[in-house]
């Protein structure tokens, strides 16, 4: 028998449009994880008759509700009041989620306005969630059928909780049998062409196959049986990574999380003390962006004459193939600034191709390493800020493939 | 008296959280400005049970509910059958939806497969609402106290369908004054100092301000009543204006849109026919990365020595002032790469205080322009990717007051 959970969010900012609720979303996924099944998602915003109303409600028709929002200090901040009267719980005085608060404040040299009192105000049978990042501490409590959580909604004070403490104490409280999550990320490949990679794989009884495209890359998920035989588990996972190819940067759910993109290139480069120098065209600086806080990267090129000096390579007979531009320029990038690699990038497609969503341009990368020069010739589609992304993160797929010996 | 409004949303995909529900933030937006006042939202799965247990709860509380999804041909596609069964409306074939299901295939040059027959068929008192640019069609109808509207959760269907035809059917079906919401954007400045801009500022009645702090602005919010006087309005504004000062950048909802920072500058470079030569440290290439596709921008740096070399600054007494440095390393940068404008931006801080969320660091911008230099001083707060974001958005912010006029 599954356990029914829902996920409830409180917010007039939510009800009236201003933020769209990814809190929901993200503590689904993670509730999916554990085992439960989810039924229903509610938002209402911040009036004590409507609270009341749901907290009874949902206490009479599921086994575990994840509530965000209304913690914080303000008048507008209902939710202990609510669950109060809701469970006829009165409210009482929690003196170590006080202690925390002004903890929190005489850290930061500031004084606790008095209005934060009221957040050390918990019903009766609450038990305390600590935050380590805000002033709302979160806590759950019993009400009828339904074991209720309460966190902040500030996204990273609810997802800190909710992994540090949460988690844990859900899968000790509830039957549950999680599933085994896992996930193979790459990117470079669309989602239909993995389907293709794919066709006619024979996956064991009980295994589940999905995909998801993210904004930075493509996601194919399988989700193994809490009972899933381990060795099993690693060869249907390798099958299924052979076939997907050199596309695959990395796995989650078998042994240490590895991160996205640019995690897997950080630890290679730190790991072998490596340096990169860069210079972007199609991405205009968006690369660069991206590894902010990262020493590997030791020189940045932002060539803007590139695309508007030649936006007509596409249409004139110049240069078909613009990789060994790319790879002379790579070479003599990496000799310049006496750097490990250096990276190049180049695209052809006018001003007008790149603004325009339906049409395509390619990139060409180019990769000086201590071994030679290897490169790739990709095409980019999407809105403007969708191909200066995938460029961006191309030219860093070059490096990462190189990284993992996975180049042609 | 206002009219209660819901939104509801079905979905497998957006209860078990792989897709964030952002349908419901656009429809409560929408339906706010029209006057309604939002009560709920809800999400719920594809099951034939739990639809219609919650068509008919909404049915008895609200007066209008938009809800999306659940439309298509496939069995998992429950919507009609459920409100059918709830409000014990018998389905009917709908002649004129099965022409434009035959229509849309034909035009495509495929074949109509039979399942989508199903989506003809619509609850008896159905109202048809046509979908010019899919093949689920919509239709709305009165259930109990509530007017359901139905649309397809398709985000580009959806938002077509209600603003070519359900906005106006709404207007005309129920009494709403739609409210005129005046939004002041600001940048530089927080929510908190904001408001002791705006302390014993007397509103007229009826008048509501709020606040909203968005990743890259915050907006200061005032909703006056449909039928306030449009020259008071007018002189309201002007004072909040006034009193926020010189870090309000656009206004929207009296005149036409201006868009974000970005959308403010480049219209008026564009205007002026300006040119801009950049030069990056702490945002590291992040404000190139912002203006792609904006001619303007002649000329871009990204200097990593800057912080390498210097993240001792903050701890010597080499410089406890680097505006002389920022404002004449922009008057050589605009002499040497003669454009318009030269704008410098350099941090004082280590990589440590830059990568820690509870340290600060000071940015220094200086805007060589045709006639002097100006410059400012300013911290960014935060975890690393929100003071990189600030840093461009704040070297930016130097070039936006100087085009408006708005230097001290």
């Amino acid at each position: 028998m599954k356990q029914v959970a829902e996920i409830f969010s409180q917010g007039e900012e939510i009800v009236c449009g201003q933020t769209v609720d990814s809190n929901a979303a993200w503590l689904s996924q993670q509730l999916v994880e554990l085992g439960f099944t989810l039924k229903r998602h509610t938002a209402v915003g911040d009036n004590l008759e409507d609270l009341i109303a749901l907290f009874t409600e949902i206490a009479g028709r599921a086994d575990c509700c994840i509530c965000t929002g209304g913690l914080g200090p303000t008048i507008d901040d209902l939710t202990a009041e609510a669950v109060s009267i809701a469970s006829g719980q009165p409210l009482q005085f929690d003196a170590q989620v006080f202690a925390e608060i002004q903890e929190y404040y005489a850290r930061r040299n500031r004084a606790m306005p008095e209005a934060n009192r009221k957040q050390a105000m918990l019903p009766q049978s609450a038990v305390r969630i600590d935050n380590a990042y805000g002033t709302a501490p979160g806590f759950a409590l019993q009400f009828k059928r339904c074991w209720f959580v309460f966190l902040p909604g500030v996204p990273s004070e609810m997802k800190q909780m909710f992994t540090a403490l949460v988690r844990l104490q859900l899968l000790q409280r509830f039957p549950l049998q999680p599933d085994c999550l896992v996930t193979l990320r790459s990117i470079g490949i669309g989602e239909s062409a993995i389907q293709q990679c794919l066709d006619g794989i024979q996956l064991p009884e009980g295994v589940q196959l999905g995909f998801r495209a993210a904004p930075d890359e493509v996601q194919t998920k399988l989700l193994f049986p809490g009972d899933f035989p381990e060795s099993n588990k690693q060869a249907c996972v390798a099958d299924v990574a052979e076939r997907i190819g050199a596309y695959v940067f990395a796995m989650d759910g078998l042994h240490e999380q590895q991160g996205d993109l640019l995690d897997v290139v950080a630890a290679a480069m730190s790991a072998k003390r490596c340096s990169l120098a860069l210079m972007e065209t199609a991405s205009q600086g968006l690369l660069a962006a991206k590894c902010l806080g990262h020493k590997w990267l030791a020189r940045v090129e932002v060539n803007l004459d590139w695309g508007r000096n030649t936006g007509a390579w596409s249409g004139q007979a110049v240069a078909d193939d613009l990789q060994p531009i790319a790879r002379v320029w790579a070479e003599q990038l990496k000799a310049r600034e006496q750097t490990d690699f250096a990276l190049v990038q180049l695209y052809s497609g006018s001003a007008e191709d790149y603004s325009d969503k339906d049409k395509t341009i390619v990139l060409y990368n180019a990769l000086a390493t201590p071994s030679g020069v290897v490169s790739t010739q990709l095409n980019a589609h999407g809105p403007l800020k969708h191909k200066q992304n995938q460029a961006a993160l191309l030219a860093l797929d070059l490096l990462r493939r190189y990284l993992q010996n996975k180049c042609l």
